[in-house]
């Protein structure tokens, strides 16, 4: 079995090769990215450097997989900073990644990671899998039309396409980035490690997160789901955990004392503030469970995930 | 004010056309087709041969424009049977149109006709202006993906976008075209001048229909409601009514006499009717009224409005 992922040089992309390459049936893990990707030791990892704007690149990631998992994206925050940038990588991207799994003719398993984004107020108290879109950002508009692109390319027997939305992902390693909601992982990420970090929103602000654990084997169980398994809704809201940043503080608190949570900034950012405030934080994901997706216990496994993740990367002194 | 009409060869476009040049305050009126459009005595009038695909000719179309009117389209059973002409039609089409506007730096008014086409099972018992789109034609999945593109263009500034959700509209003059609800006017029109025609679903179909009237007069209401007036919902399902097969022939038959409804032949198309009762045909319009928009009295009146249109566009002989 082969695999595709692209943004395979991000951190869920990474994870979710690994996952792959336990298992002894996969031949080729083919990792694709924009930036440069780390080497790994195991032969069946293959770098490419792809630019997905251009369908030749498109077309080199999608020959010969079995499941595609496009991950790639011109993240919130940027995509709202440079909307031309955005519509070209996260539409004409994905169409062109589409167009080259078309062409391809083996109608592969294509997981489109979508998110919690494309959604907006007016919002309804619960979030269902039948709930309308309304994104309040270009990068929520982009996955959606993302969404929508898949679940055609599905129809008319094109891919057999598998739509995940995504909670926000808590708690990502390695540097903040230009997602609006990158300080959910700050807020947490950094104080752990002796830094400051800014909080851009109130304390009330609900979320609605996963681990990258529970995100990775999520998106993995999507392309293992048998075909028909989404019947007529290809779309699924995985399962997350509704907290607050107040709640965030005090786990933050509970698990590494009060200097931890004492080194947290508070600074509202209007622009990250309107965008985040603008997604939703309470799901029914009653059809996601029955499905077989994974759900996080609560708050303080994803800050002891971190800290277990963590320890298990550091080299060894 | 200067209008702009893609589609503009088109009946819809000619009528909204009408509509706009018995206003004195109206200079210009541009009407942009792929086709060649019927000649104007009316010295405000412009034709322009244009193919939105082209990012030049949908500059040309939006040049100067005070309200764009995005009517063209590649129609639902085409663009099922022929997919990547729907894709770069209606979905690059109005991508162009709407950068055009963008660059343009006006900030039209953009009414973009979408189309209960974007809906799909499992449908609720009644659609609102929040049930998500779940479409089940690639035409529909197209309209829904031009509203995304309209809905953010606007949020960011640079239209000023109103989506108006057309019923299937009828009576149709003129000749059958290739939209999967083509019939929907053809078992009308065919009948009453003397012709036959086929129905190729069955008589128990529920439709969501519009008089061209009502149509044509949203879609300019559409462009009339002062900036806001949408909240943050900027698209609105037009009012139409509800009505079966059946009524519509108990309708011509009353008006027509049952020759006239002898004359339509019953023969199932799969293809015409997967897509068609994918649609749904019952909407609560109440916000849409509350804006203004009008609805139909009843069937009975659609065929009437057709009767006498067609008597005011004979020549006098």
């Amino acid at each position: 079995m082969r695999i595709a992922i692209t943004g395979g040089g991000g951190f869920l992309g990474g994870r979710l090769a690994g996952q792959f390459l336990a298992n002894g049936h996969v031949e080729r893990v083919l990792l694709a990215d924009v930036a440069d990707v780390a080497p790994s030791a195991d032969p069946r990892v293959v770098f490419l450097r792809a630019d997905l704007t251009d369908p030749a690149a498109a077309a080199a990631v999608a020959e010969g997989a079995d499941f595609i998992f496009h991950l790639a994206a011109v993240v919130s925050g940027q995509a709202e900073a440079d909307f031309d940038i955005g519509m070209r990588v996260n539409i004409d991207g994905t169409r062109n990644l589409l167009e080259a799994a078309r062409a391809g003719g083996r109608r592969p398993r294509f997981v489109f990671a979508s998110s919690l984004a494309v959604f907006g107020p007016p919002l309804p108290n619960v979030i269902t899998d039948d709930t309308a879109v309304r994104p309040q950002s270009s990068y929520g508009a982009q996955k959606a039309i993302g969404e929508l692109l898949v679940a055609d390319y599905s129809r008319k027997g094109f891919v057999d396409g598998r739509v995940a939305r995504l909670p926000t992902v808590c708690v990502r390693p390695g540097r903040p980035n230009a997602a609006a909601s990158s300080f959910v992982s700050g807020i947490i990420r950094e104080p752990l490690s002796g830094q400051e970090s800014v909080c851009p929103v109130g304390t009330a602000l609900e979320l609605w997160l996963s681990s990258p654990r529970a995100a990775v084997a999520n998106l993995a169980h999507a392309a293992w789901l048998v075909p028909g398994s989404l019947g007529e809704r290809r779309t699924v809201n995985l399962p997350g955990i509704t907290v607050t940043v107040a709640e965030m503080i005090s786990a933050l608190e509970r698990l590494a004392g009060p200097e931890a949570a004492g080194r947290i900034r508070f600074r509202e950012d209007p622009a990250i503030s309107r965008i985040v405030s603008s997604w939703p934080a309470r799901f029914d994901v009653g059809r996601a469970v029955g499905l077989g997706f994974v759900r996080d216990p609560g708050f303080e496994s994803l800050v002891r995930d971190f800290v277990a993740d963590q320890a298990a990367a550091r080299p060894l002194g």
